[in-house]
């Protein structure tokens, strides 16, 4: 991994040391997920799947080898985590998501947010009675589906 | 919202009822967030991000009316929690997310999966050094970047 070179500003009267962000500048941050993590996780987001938190479940019927596998969305939460972080008061608009490799349990991940474009706006959230839309390609073992997910 | 019939399965042998799973078919649950839960996922994910967790912060600045509002990444976990719910050991593979509305913290949101294709599948993820890739859209109130958020 090499570095990505962050232009300085001339700016000296701010408190803390920073920058002015500009296309092509990088975030990074380091960051591992612990058992206690990843069960509090699963605890607020009600996502119980064992393959996060069986060990035996997620080698022998998840095929990981290593054991157990941190939520996806648990390590996506990471890329506006580290907005958050930079720029409090930033307000999330759209995500795609491909998940390509499994991060396990207490693995060491890079997190790296680029920004490829930056506009200004005067965009406004309004209320509406759709809160979030959006499409997900799964890998199912099974399509029997619970009867008690349906709610009229 | 009108309810969206599921097939019936032919199958009796099952503990649980359940159904076959088929294109169309749709998935719903009825959530909401405490300000306890949203606590504890800004534990866990690191976003502190002040609109979800300072009322007038959220109000003043963030120009949510309602005060705090869940963060949209928990909100969005309410898909593979589901998901996960109806298929134990399902594995998430992509997913976009466009954050359309607010979803202030204490208000009830209705979470809805529809199949839109089914395939039969073989993929299995192999290790590699790259576990997310995405792109986001975030409106910051700010271009000014802390610089203790980079590493070499």
């Amino acid at each position: 991994m090499t570095a990505i070179p962050l232009a300085r500003s001339n700016s000296t009267t701010t408190a803390a040391p920073s920058l002015v962000l500009k296309a092509g500048d990088a975030l990074r941050e380091r960051r591992r997920f612990t058992d206690g993590e990843v069960e509090a996780y699963a605890g607020v987001s009600g996502d119980h799947n064992p393959v996060h938190l069986d060990d035996i479940f997620a080698r022998q019927v998840g095929g990981f080898e290593r054991g157990c596998i941190v939520h996806g969305m648990l390590v996506a939460s990471l890329f506006p985590a580290l907005i958050a972080a930079c720029f409090p008061g930033a307000v999330y608009a759209r995500q795609s998501l491909k998940f390509v490799a499994p991060v396990y349990v207490g693995e060491e991940v890079l997190v790296q947010v680029q920004a490829l474009h930056i506009r200004a706006s005067t965009t406004k959230y309004i209320d509406n009675s759709l809160a979030i839309d959006g499409e997900a390609l799964a890998v199912l073992p099974t399509l029997q589906v619970p009867t008690k997910y349906i709610i009229d």
